[in-house]
């Protein structure tokens, strides 16, 4: 059995701490899908993880898509009639459309207008809005502020460039003892929302850091990149390479107290699937388990009919849920360092799981084996709450017949992964247990179809 | 794809008068098993459709049934002591019990009662009852009327022949581009009950109507026959053809505002039991899908082990259900031309599905195609309302992976089959979509097992 | 078919109160896993039935496990410092503790107290403790008299003496037409508690001295054993034997008005788990049916994973429940003669069904036959509870294609076996069923694909 690294990591104090000030490092920089942004931000992960920068000059054909022209912006802001700025990108990063093309002119506020968005429902907030492949420009400001404008004419400069360049990806490989990999992908597209991405983009990379020292059986890939273009342009550029992609995870929106939320794979039945509804069933909350549905994060190309890869979607509020969505109110007050620590163990609990399944088999399948003398049972009989401590070790040696791993056993019995893992242990230090030996079971195979494990044995 | 020719049957305005009045017409006709009634019933439809008429003689053997005499009726009444008409067939046919022999004779009162059938819990209902196997005669009337009698002699008359003569059934056969068959069948049987089955012998012969110049995929099957007895000797003439009905319903009680009502095939899993199961789900009522159970109209028939056919029932309220229900209630302020008019569409829409069914095969599987450029999708990002109008194409697309048909995804997506079959269009028109080429997939036989149609290209 | 033999024995008049009797007779013994207390036991069952009387030899190996020595009691008690016996063994041999070694002491109430066991939250009741494999001592008593106890020395004897001797069983077999066997087991190794299990052992006796005369298709064994260890000695004992058992049922706690309770066993899809739950379903109460879990009586070791019976358990009232469980209260004013009259009766419906279920197919499988004409239909048509009565009819007719058994008929018409099996043999007798013959249909074999009847006939 492999050693229990991974779930070592749940124990990391000041997790949450360290996620939110890396966060908070991040969010002040405005981020598209192409740009400086992303190049910068980039920067700020790489001082944790030895990431690989990746540039793919505008142009390129990737599958159905065109990487755009870069863009980049140094200055925007609105004045009124007394050339005071009112609207100034310098004190939020929201307040440009995404890639508006360079405008400077005076309008009338009725022209103005045309070119400004705001969220009448929540008058006091900036929405953010992004016009990628629409040639426009705009403003985003509240409601409040645009409703208390007075006529006359007004001085709009945005000093954005569009020019050839390139999107930029980051990608940092962790490799373990097999080529079988497990994918997580975060979007870096996004200004400054916190919870919206800078929680996962900090999350991922402090999961990596801690990952680097550990001896692990599957080769762990991040991939930070710009939504939809960005994640196509991966795929496009990795298609020969995926197949080695056994669970995957995107991760967006992990820092609010919601949740937590998890929808499925398109496959609906990927391991990681049952993985992520387990941990999250025992999390203590009331999760959320969506159906897969093809709107949302970049699941949606991982899960394309094309590629279906076991690639689900982790957040605790789901995107759209939530008022502060997509608003200057997903602010770093919005996202917690608790919440950022809980998120992480959650994800920690679930690469356990994928780390540490096994498929026991008892050394005494005919009849119960005598745990009392083995020190794992009440000695006194007769009294109804003694074998509750018992139960994980009943329900195993019930079922170690080579069909049921421990996450099926733990499914079963309605116990926490690591509550069953660690009586199997006990079971198996006792001799009552062995690993199922390869080819053994006919039945080993089928138990998970879809993530190409097929007859093989689970190194330990 | 097929010209969308039978959807358009949904917008034929003023559908519900006609049907309402057709009804009308036929309503106050004597029918029963055999006889006049059914005759000229069906001469009314015949003015509408080219309705082939079958006469099966008495005495012949059909399965393990006979046929009987034909019965026919002239005139019935009860005249009291003082010789006026207490009761007459005249005003109402339900007051003779259906195939009641022929009787004249003076009764005390205490005599005549063990002929009169009341409804002593719908006291000023008379009931409809029948006769058919038993040698019997008899009067229904309300009960008050009943309670109300004086004791005295009572003078009954029935003059009614039961004479060998011939069932009569009527058939008619909308030829589509190939042999498979669409099945309606109602029955014809019951004297003037507005609902049951005056509604569904009208909406059907109107449906065959509109159908008439329409090129169908499939042929469609009309059988207009006495319950049971009827259905049971269509099927023994038509034995070696039943193999080629492919869907089926029959239908009755289709001109009041209940339900609506859907029972499955005995398969329960037939591809007419979705496609019913998803109308009635976006009917904008509250439908009730029942499983199968082997009491009802000729579903019963159909669906005997023997056939097993994908034949359903739809109804409104259902059968038994409703205080009108085999009753003089059961008259035509009872059905409502609004009531037929959404009756017939649901009709309209399930045959959409049967007819315009395909499996799409997306042609970019790869992740998405940019739906932006083609037009297709909401131009400004970040707003989490845009993409809704956008669901159908993400639907579509992402399980256009030639193991799904656009019944399937409008389940899966929770649309109706229209919006789903209206967005398949848009997708292939812009080159996104093909149809599923033959024996492209072996899941595409898989999917429908009980239709017969495994291995086959849908020709559209 | 078979003479319906088994189910005669539901009518059995003042069985009840004979199982009463019987319980009533071995309930002051006192029993535990070995000792002369579970031969006496047997001795009172051996009056009824043909019983063979086991031994184990103290030492032999079982499994995992050791025949432990031989524990027998004469005397034990409780003298205060007036010498007054304030515990007495022969007053409620609940007293002591279960395999207590022998002692003999004077000792402070502080040194007693940590060899007494009392329930706090149910003050006045005596709890049944044991210490079969640890080494001990104790006494049990109200805790509401160890609480009044005053300080200072108290005289403790237990007269027990633990010696090599053997584990004692019963075991009783009705042989039937077949070597198929029904396996009955109830644990006998529970001193004067009444319904946990003096009521399974009086029930079980009763019900093989009433199946004694008839002729059955399967054999019926009945083991009345020690929990755990006799069960395990029986299964050691008769490994090669087990394959022999199609269905078998764990019989506990019957006497009271709680429940029913069946728990399925293992596999749970076996012919027993379904022919329980259909009993339980119709029995009038609100039965719980509860999914295996490897905590309970000997199902325990009868479902391990290296035997997998087709073995469930039958309870009123769930063990662990009930307030009476495992205490003092559970005595002969707990238990019923009608409670146990009712559980007899639910055990004969399951063995009706075990022993009665065949698969028909209709001789006239093409429409329904006339049922009128042979007088198992209403002959008054359109009255619409008529065909209420004759539903077992239609559905028995449309579900007889060879691929149903009566069981599943019942189970899909949500009728009693009872009430489809006599509709069935009407049938047959009218000719409208044969039995399904043998390889007749290949899905006959598929239906109960644990139960090992694939491909056999089912002998009547």
């Amino acid at each position: 059995m492999a050693a229990p690294s991974v779930a070592e990591l749940r124990e990391h104090a000041g997790i949450g701490a360290e996620i939110y000030a890396l966060a908070a490092e991040i969010y002040p920089i405005c981020r598209s899908i192409t740009g400086d942004g992303v190049r910068r931000t980039l920067g700020h992960l790489a001082r944790h993880i030895d990431l690989e920068m990746h540039e793919a000059p505008t142009g390129t054909q990737v599958f159905d898509w065109t990487i755009p022209r870069e863009w980049n912006i140094r200055e925007a802001w609105i004045k009124n009639a007394a050339g005071e700025r009112i609207v100034d990108f310098a004190s939020c990063n929201l307040h440009v459309l995404s890639y508006s093309r360079p405008v400077h002119a005076k309008l009338p506020l009725d022209e103005l207008k045309k070119h400004v968005f705001t969220l009448p429902d929540q008058p006091d907030l900036i929405p953010y809005r992004t016009s990628y492949y629409a040639d426009n420009w705009g403003f985003c400001m509240a409601h409040d502020q645009l409703a208390a404008l007075p006529e006359g004419l007004y001085e709009v400069l945005i000093d954005a460039s569009l020019e050839d360049g390139s999107l930029t990806y980051g990608e940092y490989l962790h490799r373990g003892t097999t080529d079988e990999e497990v994918l997580f992908s975060a979007h870096i597209c996004h200004p400054s929302l916190a919870n919206d991405n800078c929680s996962a983009l900090a999350l991922l990379t402090l999961l990596a850091e801690r990952l680097a020292p550990l001896r692990t059986r599957y080769s762990y890939r991040f991939v930070f990149a710009p939504g939809t273009i960005g994640a196509i342009t991966w795929l496009a550029r990795n298609e020969a390479r995926v197949s080695r992609i056994r669970h995957g995870l995107v991760v967006s929106c992990v820092g609010d107290g919601g949740g937590p939320t998890y929808k499925k794979s398109r496959r609906g039945d990927a391991f990681i699937d049952r993985a992520m509804t387990h941990v999250l069933g025992h999390a203590g909350a009331s999760p959320t388990i969506l159906e897969f549905f093809p709107y949302g994060y970049d699941e949606r190309q991982y899960c394309s009919p094309g590629f279906d890869l076991p690639v689900g979607l982790f957040q605790r509020s789901q995107f759209g849920t939530f008022p502060q969505y997509h608003t200057s109110a997903d602010d770093l007050d919005f996202i917690r360092p608790e919440h950022l620590a809980s998120s992480y163990r959650m994800i920690v609990d679930a690469l356990d799981i994928v780390e540490n399944d096994w498929r026991p088999h008892s050394t005494t399948p005919k009849c119960e084996p005598q745990l009392g003398r083995r020190g794992l049972y009440s000695a006194l009989g007769g009294d109804h709450d003694g074998p509750a401590k018992s139960m994980a070790f009943l329900w195993i040696l019930n079922l170690a017949d080579g069909r049921h791993s421990l996450l099926d056993i733990a499914e079963r019995a309605q116990l926490p992964f690591a509550v069953v893992a660690q009586a199997a242990r006990r079971l198996e230090e006792s001799g009552l247990l062995v690993e199922e030996r390869c080819g053994a079971s006919p039945t080993a195979a089928g138990r998970h179809p879809d993530d190409g494990r097929a007859g093989q044995v689970l190194p330990r």
